[in-house]
């Protein structure tokens, strides 16, 4: 007696929630004030203090790419969704937006130790998303994933799920209590750990 | 002579609204400013002030995942749009958006009874606009109805609609002028209750 | 020789930003500071005056609606886009685009004369986008518009469009300097013409 | 062993992400504070101080909507995706969504020449956004490109593609050392020529 979902309007507004996440990061980037308004020396000087809020960006706009990129890949495997998965789809959307926050209270703070800790611990709780969305697949997996989907590659690429996502996050906000850079590292890593291709399929 | 809506086209207008608006949510959670910028007791004595404003984002986000499920679910049944559905669905959006409004009113305003009052009121013009929906569908189940859609479980779906929404809102609305936390649970109550999948059944 | 373009994408990027335009229309309703937080009668008076604000925000939306329904209903007659068609859109995107400052800039100085008649001004110029746009599908009929299309009720169309469209918003431009109310009105009135059914009809 | 990608996926990411920019860019025009709100002579000098910022959004609008079009073109002589090209669209949009920040910056300081330059390296990384986007595609014409795809004309695009891209925009920007408004005239120049039909078949 479950509902049907039409799956392209959920992927449709998971996409329109990404395309404007992905756009609005930008806006933490906010034109400085100058005292002179046509000197390019103090100009580059205030662009230059932006620094941590663009590397901030950059890892925040590669990030939500690869979330695009795994939520593409792990819905192309779906044959329905129902009602839970479109919950645990809301959860994971929902700390995606909070990213934003996240990014800018990082980019602001950059050697505050829990503004840049506070980065990793929402990362934690949206890869988290990720393997609680893939535990209801592999649940049920007869009833929701397609046929020619291998279970047992699925349950191995939840585990991995479980370390690059929640742990991977969760050592980088540790680590920012060592020092805010390490933590930067780690978060930048992880992102690009999902840009090279074999990353993918193994999840 | 009525005119033909491509209901598709309706329905990415309306998902790509409530993409922007979940969005959006998040905004009102401005990065706090601190005078110590690497002090962490600081930043998480600020970040502590803004949890009304992070209840009032959860309950927002929640109600407008469910504003979604009900939109999709009530569409599904569609055989088409006619021009009054139009326009009974664009007042249901311009609730909608208002939501974020009323959302950041009451998380800045949480003990003021008026800005708490005041979210319950968008909320129960948001649900009529559901009601208002349904009861143009009802009135030309043949036209404007799927053939296999139930007629008398759709009556009652919309006498359920009426109680679950502007009803129930108007009733947090009241109780927000005897103690603002009991509006908040209300509103809370409300969204809560239409994540479970039965809830959806009923209307 | 002329390009192919895929109807459904250009529909999807105005769709995109019918809905982005009717979600930040609300966005000019900043949450108010008031001095004593808790106090209902100071946030009473100071959502009364956000009125002028309200009312703009309530005639754009509309608006833009009617401009998603004329847009819509235009882009059923093609048989395709052309270059020409495909930047006499963007046009129009331009000016539905301009509509949000033009809200805010009415909202903000209702009583200023230039800031109501610039509103119309660039109402003005968006409903000529529609006009340009229409002239261009008559131009070339047999190439752009659905071999079912009346031809001659077209061209009564784009003669209704110039009437209602531009000229109507010229004549609130001119008003605003005699009363700003008036143009409000004018303003609110062609909004509300195209919310009947038979205005549609006659486009 | 390359993963699939759904072509209308991404393209619905990207046409989101256009979307938002181009209604965002209006954002610059903030609505200007004058002391006597009902001054239309104030508001005149006030609109006026906004010209810069006008002539950045106009030129950054028509900017966005060329992106798109060359965006649409390339994609309709795609069969596939790969992950490569992937991630080179993510970096194209990217810098699309840096358009924004350095507009507002333009706008903001439209006599600094590291301003008006910094827009020009911005349109530039842009730009060679498209050119790796192209490179890619050539690299492996029969896996990534539709069979009747002229893949002689495909490299001629690519080198017209780096002199009107990267160079042309780097150009505007080295000018803007000499003198601010000639950058202008190149950046508004490199829209326009796209607007005129031709150039988008040599594309």
């Amino acid at each position: 007696v479950d509902e049907q979902f039409a799956k392209n309007r959920v992927e449709a507004l998971s996409d329109g929630i990404f395309a404007i996440v992905l756009t609005l990061l930008v806006l933490e980037l906010r034109v400085p004030h100058i005292d002179a308004p046509n000197s390019a020396d103090e100009l580059a000087t205030a662009l230059w203090d932006l620094m941590p809020k663009f590397v901030a960006w950059v890892i925040s706009f590669v990030t939500v790419c690869v979330i695009y990129l795994n939520h593409h890949r792990l819905f192309s495997l779906l044959s329905r969704l129902d009602h839970s998965l479109f919950w645990r789809n809301a959860n994971l959307l929902f700390w995606t937006t909070a990213i934003g926050f996240a990014t800018a209270l990082m980019g602001d703070y950059a050697s505050n130790r829990l503004a840049v800790s506070f980065y990793g611990i929402v990362g934690a709780l949206m890869a988290l998303g990720f393997v609680l969305f893939r535990l209801r697949c592999q649940a049920r997996p007869d009833d929701l994933l397609l046929p020619d989907v291998d279970r047992a590659g699925f349950r191995v690429g939840t585990r991995y799920s479980i370390v690059l996502g929640p742990i991977a996050y969760l050592v980088g906000a540790a680590l920012a209590w060592v020092l805010p850079a390490l933590a930067f590292a780690v978060y930048g890593g992880i992102a690009l750990y999902f840009v090279f291709p074999h990353a993918v399929r193994n999840r």
